[in-house]
């Protein structure tokens, strides 16, 4: 693909950014498609995202993605929010339409795809969360949104608490999802929810390199077969959590394609069009090049 | 190329922008040299440029080209100039230097290095400039600085005036260049000029298309064989003006290779390396393909 002066701009606002897989993914997506966007990466941090945000409506860029640390903050510099970024309180991909800012957040819709690419179907069902992080919120969100019964969130007594309680509000107020918040070291709850539940998610960091021998679950004590088990990490491949689960005979996925969806639903947001999903996946998420 | 996580930002602000030829030349020049740059077009006029520059500095772009309406507002917006945008005022370059802002103007380089690639030498030698807009005063500003010992510059009595009568005092005060301004009704004094230069330069817009058919000399009485004849207008090709030229006799050129070295500067400048001309000329700066 030439760039012209046709050429529109999209890209990812982050610090640090330039390790992303982002625009590898989106740039190719974009050369199949024929269509006539680029996407760049941009080393912006929370003290300038106002500027680099007005910068970019100013220069007339389609829409761009945020990651770390800018995903609060970008939900404040935008005009308006979809339901779901308006709940989570947090924007992973904006859209110009003409100098008007739409936040979204395709983080909790990217995970629920991953879900189903997994060959599961978790609607009006039960599902137990662990973490109220950045992560944990989008997809508990999304996943009351989708449908799903009842959402059992699970996370430490500290400083997130209290986004956890709202969260929990949040959720229980606007969807007809039933979410109740539980102290992660009540191993009583966690025991009652999981028996109940058919998924479980772990939406925190722990397990995560250079940390892989971490993990979420001080053992397998509470892990059935019939539980599906998953973790947003993609790095290590295989989480402690995962290995425990396998051996438990628990089918297992982790956040690869939570990674590659949220990309895919930014992708349409923009262009309006499907990113090849396979081809994406050949080029970019085989264990050989990722 | 593939753009990555890694690939720094250049491109165009103007408005309109959209047909320009800078994109196709500087990805391809990048792709050559396997520099991870990447050159995008921006339609920002005058109003919002200091947003717009404002962001690129934010978003961390390693710099920029400037094309009307705006370079003479990007002189003011820049942090520290060139000696020859400072002297012309007007600002087509920007190199972004970890956030202090650099202005360049290469066009009178531009048109400098065309003279050059047309085979003529007109160091120490007298030019005469028709014409004290945009153009004409970044080429009279580089041509005192590069070393023409007399600079003629006709221009019509009217708004732009008081700016030639500035510009001549700017070159004079400045550089060992002799400069004197003239009125372009003043036929005596053109004559006298002519015969006296090397080369007659129209840095008009007068004879560009749709308006082939004009031409900034009523006949060629004031042409002599051995005066160089070049106008920085490319469309068409071959003005009116350069046209009786060479039915006079006169070696003549367009401004094909102005804009392709203003371009060859600023990649310079941004990148450190030399923009690899004769592969960018075969792909954008030949009558089939421009």
């Amino acid at each position: 693909m030439e760039i012209t002066g046709h050429t529109k701009l999209t890209g990812l606002l982050g610090s640090p950014v330039s390790h992303s897989i982002s625009p590898l993914m989106h740039n190719k997506a974009f050369e199949l498609l024929g269509l006539d966007y680029s996407y760049l990466c941009f080393n912006v941090g929370v003290d300038s995202l106002a500027d680099a945000v007005h910068g970019l409506r100013t220069l007339g860029a389609r829409g761009w993605n945020c990651t770390m640390p800018d995903k609060q903050r970008m939900c404040e510099l935008c005009d308006s929010l979809s339901p779901a970024a308006q709940m989570i309180r947090a924007v992973n991909t904006v859209v110009n339409e003409n100098g008007i800012l739409i936040g979204h957040n395709t983080d909790g819709i990217g995970y629920m795809m991953s879900v189903k690419e997994a060959g599961f179907d978790i609607i009006g069902k039960e599902m137990t969360l662990l973490g109220a992080g950045g992560a944990s919120t989008a997809i508990a969100v999304q996943a009351a949104l989708d449908g799903v019964k009842a959402l059992n969130i699970f996370n430490r007594r500290g400083r997130s608490w209290e986004h956890a309680v709202k969260l929990t509000d949040t959720i229980n107020t606007n969807t007809s999802c039933r979410a109740s918040l539980y102290d992660l070291a009540d191993a009583a709850s966690l025991e009652k929810c999981l028996r109940e539940s058919s998924i479980l998610t772990n939406g925190t960091s722990v397990g995560m390199a250079p940390h892989e021998s971490e993990c979420i679950l001080s053992d397998d004590s509470l892990l059935h077969p019939e539980l599906i088990v998953s973790d947003i990490i993609y790095n290590p491949r295989k989480t402690r959590l995962l290995q425990m689960a396998q051996a438990k005979g628990c089918p297992t996925f982790n956040g690869l394609y939570m990674l590659l969806f949220q990309g895919a639903e930014a992708f349409r947001l923009w262009t309006g069009k499907e990113m090849p999903i396979n081809a994406i996946k050949q080029a970019y998420f085989t264990p050989s090049n990722f």
